[in-house]
């Protein structure tokens, strides 16, 4: 998941909060009149209605809080049992029911940035049976998906991408003389991300009908802002004020050159007064429009300042604040642990899944947060750097321990691997902790400023690997494909605990760019003993024929399941050799090949992308040397992108469990 | 290279325009006066004193006019001879030289965003023998190099980048308790890019060293703000103002919790006050100081700003006027022309290397540009997309027909994929264009937005392979790499203009991602007949013996050298069979395996990284299949990023040239 519990002190978040004054709606813009559904109406239960998104237009208020009730219920439900975004999704209940009485979907378009709070949105439109099955196999995703349904208009799940596909649509209604409007929903930690930028610099027509809602998470209006302040914004946000100033723009393109003197001393004098009577905000000073706030669960006044911002035919920034976790005292008092959960109990807020201390770690990302703050306590040129993941990525400790030596720096990983670059530039050791899905968002700034200057950051590549219910666009399936094909860095593959903490320790004394990627939550111990231990590889030995006739080449987390098929399988009286590489650039490829080379079969079991991905180069890297491959299958993720399902369901999906593995070596074995 | 010769009509340029105003140093803060060198060391060449980043700070200012005349000289001089960025070079010689006056390199830290106008900064600092070979192999890198000089702190060639390392440089001198300055030349074209605000977003700390100076390449500074303006610029620039400032936070910080109600309420008036008098601009609402705009040809005043910038120990904005091609007339009035240039007279202004218009098209970009333009006429679904290189991918002409149906995005890869995304997702059909190196950029918006979704965008990858003297951040060898991985997506790698046509053609009906690479420059035509033509490959043959006995397999330009060497060895009577890829995925792989099964040697050629390139996927793949694959040579980029040279140099480097496929196959051949 991503996390947008917590904001860094950048200024956004200063701004953000700076421009909150209280509600600025004109009381006179009241909602026009509801006539309320029919007693008949009234009798279904609102939420499995399929037309929801249509027929909420028909209810009165007192419905609708009857509505937001029931949809709040459904999700906490939901959640407690299937695990999901809670926080999140319960603070924009109101926001949604809003939406979709003030816009006609699906002829207007909206896009939830990352789409983890939209299951208020999926169940209006007419989602609700696959709740029940959410994140899991054949369920609703925990994110917008186009082939879902023809609601979801633009899929996601990494931040920021909202706003560039919403000028996208809001471009093409334009071209096509439509009057539909494109609507992004962003939440406060996205606009830490560069692509919002791009994307608002590229508002460049006035007359878009696009719509960013700013999903402000905090509810703590500052109140220092004073009378004249209120006065302004309500000036700015009044419609009066918008259509004059474009009846006054249109009218100055009509004029005749030979006016053009006068039109420019009146624009100037325009300006000028306004200049002394509007003090834009940043919004505004990009060029954009912008209302609010409003309180996101007043949705009287809600709807009203979106059928304002619809009238305006012209973007505008709609700057709606909500409280996280919002009906559920739970998830209210600590949002951040209701961010993202793997199922509670409702009563007692208690979380399934949570990891008894009776090992050492709680998983790979306590090992690296902890180990990384052991390394600091006697290095000082150690350094901790990510990117909104604190918590996900084990720093908490670190952040405490050395706040000086911490950064995170928001949802911004292109700027993240640029800045450890400077840093490791200016003689220290910055750890830099991001998940695998997300580092692709740093793919050239690898190349760019980390690998090309050879620099020694240290990129601790997390949720490497199926990552389960969060999905597609989460899986950490790409990051040893496309870091192989980059020169001079080293890849890390740790199996075990020990093996990650060794890795962070070296690394410290590496002076070339270090990758150390392992998988979500714990190490699988391996019972029986290592039958020997090389620097780039362990081999494990099940069974007693000797040699081995077959062998499993794999890395991190998947070896255990490689291991317990080895057992299995031995004793079916068929011998297996596992390899689990450590390491796995650069590839000694011929102390490899001397484990491999008297096997008849193969297996290469990686939760990677098949294409390019370890499997291909030590292919090629043994064809290359002129090595004859035994025969040899490869289980990997082949040209798709894996859905959301719990890992075990993937791991059963691509051959990857136990039973896969054993599979495919009596299969392999028995086809010789 | 980085074209930053035109700016979208974004936000940025409006915002900068709109805060030019005059001048704002106060006069009576004019540089503290120097005492002029010796008689004896005014006769010693300045441009030749390879210490003169520390001697000019002995000039007087008649002395430092002869000294910018001298830089301009032999900038011109020098590019005339070797290509290279001319415009961007002359315009900010003043301000290179007004930086080695203030600060204090190499202690204190200066990165130049992109790096390609440092040509004056390399000069300055012992580089200048190194100019007579100026991008070509040896020479003088047309970039900031890390491996080059002490003087170059952070390579670049990618925009965006600098303000993110400048910004590590400072809080590790804040770290480290120093009291050195980091500083950024950010030109107001990477104000485009998301990078930039990420860094912005991440100035937390009020006392970091940090000064970035908006080099804003326009002189036309705007007669339209008033007096009160320039008064409240006044105050924000001026030195007391931030020491106040800073003061009363100090003050404010140490004071006893008793007395924080009173703070909080001197706090609130001191904000209110603010706010009445003074107007925040773009970069203030940031919480970054802003001073400007000054011109930057103005030695006086430049260093006059930069001192003060100097003393505020706070992160500051200067924003610096300058104008480009300063001092070349040619340049002066034409700036985008000689932004980049391959070489010209000086005297007449006359360019090398430009193409005749003999043939059809004067390359892939032109190829690229008319026939989207003609797919336009006939398809009105098709829109084209840049990322601020409209004229560099030969989009200059659909711009001029189809205004609304064409999107420069400015320097925003990353948005520009998504927005084609949304685009695709829209019903319409996307044309992007992006160079190699630059679609490194938008890797995760590849996976994320268009491939997991399966939007039918068309991108095509110009500058791929090779380019020359740009150096190692601008090879376009990585594409095929990281294209190849992802699910779902066809990349072509057309040979000749009709390959281009007709994959551009094709993609117009095509319902899935469609990449379409090709090199700089023109195609390599081949004289030879095709001897067989599939829908993936060509295959070409040179000799009379049946079946040859070796192979080359190669793509998009690099079949011009294959085809030719195998002529060369059939007149030694080896034939020799030359297969070209349109197309490396999906591949047909036993169609091709038909074709080399009976080889006896096999030679891949690619313009690519080795790790990861189509040669290594073609192994695996054949031995995935189980086809005994033949003795092999992969000639490729091993292991290394491509310096800066011209590409014939690099194509020797690398085995790449005719002479170089021919010694492989002879070798190949030879070892049987």
């Amino acid at each position: 998941m991503q996390l947008h519990v917590r904001l860094t002190n950048g200024f956004l978040r200063d701004i953000i909060k700076r421009i909150k004054s209280p509600i600025l709606c004109t009381p006179e813009v009241v909602p026009e009149s509801y006539r309320g559904r029919t007693e008949t109406e009234k009798t279904m239960n609102n939420i499995d209605d399929i037309n929801l998104s249509k027929d909420c237009k028909k209810y009165d208020f007192e419905e609708l809080g009857k509505l937001n009730e029931e949809l709040r219920e459904n999700i906490i439900d939901y959640v407690s049992k299937k695990g999901g975004h809670l926080a999140s999704n319960l603070g924009v209940v109101e926001l949604t029911v809003a939406l979709h009485r003030v816009f006609d979907f699906p002829e207007d378009k909206i896009i939830f940035d990352v789409g983890h709070q939209s299951y208020a949105h999926k169940i209006m439109t007419g989602r609700k049976s696959g709740f029940k099955d959410l994140r899991s196999l054949g369920g609703v995703c925990g994110f917008q998906l186009r082939s879902e349904s023809e609601y979801d208009f633009f899929g996601g799940g990494h931040s920021g991408t909202s706003v560039a596909a919403a000028i996208a649509f809001a471009e093409v209604d334009k071209l096509n003389s439509g009057h539909n409007y494109a609507v992004a929903v962003v939440g406060d930690g996205s606009f830490t991300n560069g692509m919002i930028y791009e994307a608002l610099n590229n508002i460049s027509s006035e007359d878009l009908r696009l719509i960013i809602i700013i999903n402000d998470n905090e509810m703590s209006i500052s109140e220092n802002v004073g009378a004249i302040s209120r006065y302004f914004g309500r000036l700015r946000t009044s419609v009066k004020y918008y259509r004059l100033k474009r009846k006054v723009k249109k009218g100055l393109t009509k004029i005749k050159p030979i006016d053009k003197a006068i039109a420019y001393v009146t624009r100037n004098v325009k300006n000028a007064v306004k200049r002394l009577l509007i003090k834009p905000n940043f919004f505004e000073s990009l060029g954009i429009g912008y209302m609010g706030p409003v309180d996101g669960h007043d949705q009287k006044k809600l709807e009203a300042i979106l059928r304002e911002a619809k009238l305006l035919e012209h973007p505008v920034i709609v700057h709606v604040c909500t409280k996280k976790g919002k009906g559920y005292h739970f998830a209210e008092e600590h949002p951040e642990i209701y961010h993202s959960v793997n199922g509670f109990d409702i009563k007692t807020g208690i979380q399934a899944g949570e990891v008894s201390s009776e090992t050492e770690y709680s998983g790979f990302s306590e090992c690296f947060g902890k180990t990384v703050c052991k390394l600091a306590e006697k290095d000082d040129r150690i350094i901790a750097v990510t990117a909104a993941m604190c918590d996900g990525t084990g720093l908490g400790e670190f952040r405490k321990k050395y706040p000086d030596r911490f950064f995170d720096v928001g949802i911004a990983e292109e700027y993240a691997v640029t800045f450890s670059a400077g840093l490791a530039a200016s003689g220290k050791k910055p750890y830099l902790a991001l998940y695998s899905t997300f580092l692709q968002r740093g793919f050239d700034q690898i190349i760019h400023d980390v690998a090309l200057q050879g620099l020694g950051a240290v990129i601790a590549v997390d949720r490497a690997g199926l990552v389960g219910g969060d999905g597609a666009t989460h899986q950490g399936i790409f990051d040893c494909a496309f870091l192989m094909t980059v020169p001079g860095v080293k890849v890390y593959t740790p199996q075990l605990y020990s093996d990650l903490e060794k890795n962070l320790s070296d690394a410290a004394n590496e002076n070339c760019p270090v990758f150390i990627r392992y998988g979500k939550g714990a190490e699988i111990p391996v019972s029986s003993p290592v039958s020997i231990e090389y620097e780039q590889f362990r081999v494990y030995r099940f069974g007693e024929s000797n040699p081995d006739k077959c062998c499993v080449i794999s890395y991190g987390n998947t070896v255990g399941e490689c291991c317990a098929a080895g057992e299995r399988l031995s004793n079916e009286g068929v011998s297996v050799t596992v390899v689990s590489l450590k390491r796995v650039k650069p590839l000694d490829i011929k102390l490899l090949y001397d484990q491999i080379r008297n096997m008849d079969f193969l297996l290469f079991a990686e939760e990677q992308i098949k294409s390019g991905g370890v499997s291909e180069h030590i292919i090629a890297d043994m064809a290359d040397a002129g090595y004859l491959i035994p025969k040899f299958n490869i289980t990997a993720i082949d040209g798709e992108f894996p859905p959301h399902a719990t890992i075990t369901e993937l791991k059963i999906k691509y051959h990857l469990d136990v039973d896969g593995i054993c599979a495919s070596l009596r299969k392999g074995l028995a086809g010789l």
